[in-house]
């Protein structure tokens, strides 16, 4: 681990190899929890031995001051641990909590959120879960598992047309053709070419519901750029079947969690 | 790279093998750059043949519309890396540009921002870097680097005074000793126990400033702990040496970075 | 490299540092040439100066005793290069000979010849392309990028409408739903599921034709299992989109390819 | 793994998390069997807890139906894992089975089959060692653990006589000095020059017969080439020690193989 | 393993799967211990379940004829692991009784010794660990975690003055500053210049007398360079913190460890 | 690398970013050289760019204040990279050293120098191409490209004659196979068994005379243990063909080498 290197020098020389503690991961701010399995991992990775015990479980709602987690054994391995199980905790939850709220203000629509690559690398694969536990949907993993036909592409195939004809040539049959497009001429240029979704990038929600209407069914409309909790509404009231944030993972404001010792029991003085 | 596994399957269909082109990297807000060699970085690892030319240098301020870098060679190369060349770039400049707002309000005072280990693993290199850029300086790097002995430690060790001690026998001679505390008491405790640097957790500007007045240079003295720029200056009046703000990077902003292609140029149509 | 380890002890003690030669990489039997790029990576690993000049690119029809490339540079990297450099090429090589034996009876249809899973760890994404060189089209890579809902999966889920819908609602929307079965009754449940993609296992082609007509291109058909050249035709008369054929990887023919030297010059005795 | 990637779509989606299953993995034809652990490996990276309990044992005698091995544990594990273990198993069965047949007819004579360098790249290990259940024995492992002076090392050193000599001097006096020869002239070369082994290469059995006679004892003789169920007894009637033969390896016909479910528990019907 | 490759061949062929066997590991030589859990460790990693019984700790003065540690298990795990086990235990109890010697001269006076980073590559952790068992004290890990300004750094930021300047400014807060001087001017620049540590290069013990009086307390001193078992006390007695002996590490005697067999238990005879 | 880890703090402090220098690597003890080019990559790795000019080869006698190596390029790099480069430079001249004048003693004698398997983790090829410059011989690499019957081996396999039968039918036709014994009753046995390579174990030069006799040209002799430049004649005249010497890399004393650096060029001061 790139936090722990040569050693923890501060807990080498102040604990004793065999104190043993317990340690209380808990909550100082309300927000849905995410990657508590990582946290376990983190430990379980220092020593396979040592005891994790889950009080909540990835998706609960979480208030300040609940406790998530309690972890026994070594006191050294506890402390060394902590940074690394924290930091990605608490950025897991910071984005379960905002895409629950996105997905809170959508109930009752059809719409559904869904992320985007604007992930730190390394890191996609949490991320992406994280969205998910959130109650969020997950767009394409990478470049090779989706097709998504964007203004570059269009203008280096020459036009919507041959860009949708190419991919539908060279891709395997099994993905879908999704096309990105910004006002409603690109909308029926993306619906003639044979297109299975539109994304519609930064588009107003009256044009947006404009596109809808034209798109009528035949493919799947997902809407992305600038939407936030002030306006999302309103692109669900248009009609689009998903939504893509890309601040779901690019700006993740962390949610507060920390780690408190107790109970702590050393066998000997000596080390 | 985990965003293009096993190929960029849009790229690979619509654009030829032989298509070259001009990528712009440009801003679309105002604030500090940090990182564009990183974005080089990206591009050269898909193919090192490539040309890119920055346009502004790490620790520029830059404004919406800077051109920040041109990227030239094959098309396939420019789209392919784009998604990740930005990403990091964004999360880079992000910390630059908050550090470099803090920064700002201290001028006049001797008090230097410093960022934490609340760093996403894998990025830590690259986020601290981030840091100096925006004109902060870097704590300890990992656990390996530097002795803070903190709340917990002292709890096992059974006291300031005998976790400083052990401290002092086991680390290296060359790594000074710095103690967290919580109030005054814990001040007077440090610097008995012979602590180099006193990190003053969550205590109020005023009875920072009393805590400066019983150090009286003996020692350093950071603060960290609820640390905003609503409040920094206060602190930095208070006469503190450090101030330590974790949510530099646990809590980024991803400053908003483009990528648009031009001049494109294919040889052929085949592939 | 497993082959190298820790040093060609016959070459090392036979052939001086500073001898140099020509290696002329021939066909000794009439295919398919696929892999020739990655036969000259092999050289150019062991030393990035030699110099290799292909004389067939990938995808030409060769024929016994042409000469598909020449490698020029430290007779020592030649000779220890050459055994790696010609397992691959001949594998490459054999399955794009046999993907274009297919390829070629089907034309006149408009039926497309695909590979599948059943590669070697490791060397997936070289035999899939070594079947896009003798005309055949990939299939999903792997388990992440693609849905195939298969008998088993049919099992658990507990039946084919629930099992489609499941993936409708878990799968990313990027990607098509293909439904594995195994005779007409499957073909309607699949339908009626809304399966994108339905795939006709081990079924003949009396029931194939029939399965395409109940499917009136309301689905995109494959036909898989037991196919070979002998029945290929039938399938593709019966009208089907796609044919799977595991044997282009499971079990192929390595064609064959080997190497011969010339013109040996050695500037020193010594060594 | 290469096929999972970042997860198996279909079984994630279809397959609640919490329900378990048998997996019968049976033979559909008559072989030798080998790799039974490595399945079992497979399984086991996905999940350490999962049950393997195999049927039968490497270098058994399969028939058609024979159930192999019974996996236990997470339906998600067995069917994400079931592609790579068969693909394994399916490749080394096949190498057995071939190597059998050929031990079989030498059946009666010293004569013993051996494999070559003719692997592919990652599974020389693997497949060196399905050769020897299949009761043939491994050359040597690589370039590093065995001298083998061919046609081209004999043209740089200038002759038989010095290759021989230079690699009596340079490698290590624990290994035997191997070369290859084409017919009469260059077997008594070799054997004046002090040669361990003698490799005939594309000799037909009458030339191997009389070589057999020149050695008289004093080297061992090996045969390769051109060598295959037709020939095989040809050439140990001839007296040889060895016969190598490359397509035990390079063309591998897979053993088919396969995997079904039966007896599906799940615990609950949510996911 | 570099030692194991692709087999222990001989013991592959002479001893036979089932065999079990105890292990004695035992010294041939006088000295103190240190590696006792990196032979478990290798023995561990081949076979993870393997039983080792250590007899003696790290730390422990042994002699001649002692036994070590048991190794109860597979006889062809206990032969194949015997080579890279003793290497490390024997290097590592080298290092430890050089140390140990060393300490023990210094026993009465505050001097302590300390190692440096003439250590081998890949073997640095083990190595300080090593010094550390034998009583000895390590300086920095690497370039990372400690600052030690040079003749060289010297030269280029030209001047002790500005050198330090420039290290304070840059380094982070939590390392003291180092310097190595030449002579007594060095001594009083770098203590004007605030060193927290001096380092004393090549100097006699009657300069080094003189230097520890000019500093009185208000720096660290270590002496280093051309240090051994004769003059050791000498530089003890002039007063110094510490001493840094680059030989504990760079040129070690092997302490003579063995390991031998018995009560050999087989199953069966077959292989 | 695991010395500069997150980087050189102290160089990156003190030296500007462009500051050029030329580094003078030279001697401060006689010897022979070896590991030049290990240096050379040392300083490669660290900047690709840099300038690295050797003025002594590998084998080279050396004498105190010979300049080795003159490295030109960023200061950084250089000092960054010193002391890796050296640890590897001085081991590597200090076992050539020591095998040289092993050497040097057999002159007019047939019999050779060889290392064995007493070699630190990661780094046998190293140490074994130093034993190479220093005009040794290797044995074998690692326990797979040699046959060695050890006593254990033996006592395990029931006897010298069943050890070598078992290792001549199962180990490859390619690989002598080697016999250690401990007395003449020993070297019948092993004579008798079939053995190509006999080692003599802690025998006085006598009986090895001896044992030279009895074995009269049908096998090569081999001594090991207890062998330093005191006896190493003895051995030689005894008529031995091999003497194996563990001290060569398993207690190597370090050959003094150092860089100075000089003409240092600083383009600005600004870093």
């Amino acid at each position: 681990m790139e936090d722990v290197g040569t050693g923890d020098v501060t807990t080498l020389s102040t604990v004793p190899a065999d104190a043993t503690t317990e340690g209380y991961i808990y909550a100082k701010e309300n927000g849905v929890l995410a990657g508590i399995f990582v946290a376990q991992r983190v430990f379980q990775i220092l020593d396979p031995g040592i005891t994790f015990e889950d009080r909540k479980v990835d998706g609960d709602q979480i208030v300040d001051a609940d406790i998530l987690a309690v972890v026994l054994g070594p006191a050294r391995t506890i402390l060394t641990g902590e940074r690394v199980a924290l930091n990605l905790l608490q950025r897991m939850s910071g984005i379960a909590t905002r895409t629950a709220r996105l997905n809170e203000l959508l109930k009752g629509y059809k719409t559904e959120v869904v992320d985007t690559r604007k992930t730190l690398p390394g890191l996609r694969m949490l991320e992406k879960y994280a969205v998910r536990v959130g109650g969020g949907k997950n767009h394409r993993f990478g470049l090779y598992d989706g097709v998504l036909i964007k203004d570059n592409h269009i203008k280096i195939a020459g036009g919507v047309k041959s860009a949708v004809a190419l991919a539908k040539a060279e891709a395997p049959h099994t993905m879908k053709i999704e096309v990105e497009v910004e006002n409603l001429v690109g909308v029926n240029e993306a619906l003639k070419a044979g297109a299975d979704i539109i994304m519609l990038d930064n588009m107003d929600p009256a044009d947006v519901q404009e596109a809808v209407k034209i798109v009528n069914r035949r493919a799947l409309v997902e809407v992305s750029g600038g939407i936030s909790e002030d306006n999302v509404v309103e692109y669900a009231k248009a009609g689009v079947d998903l939504i893509s944030v890309g601040a779901l993972t690019h700006s993740v404001k962390a949610l507060d969690i920390s780690l408190d010792i107790q109970k702590i029991k050393v066998r000997s003085v000596t080390r």
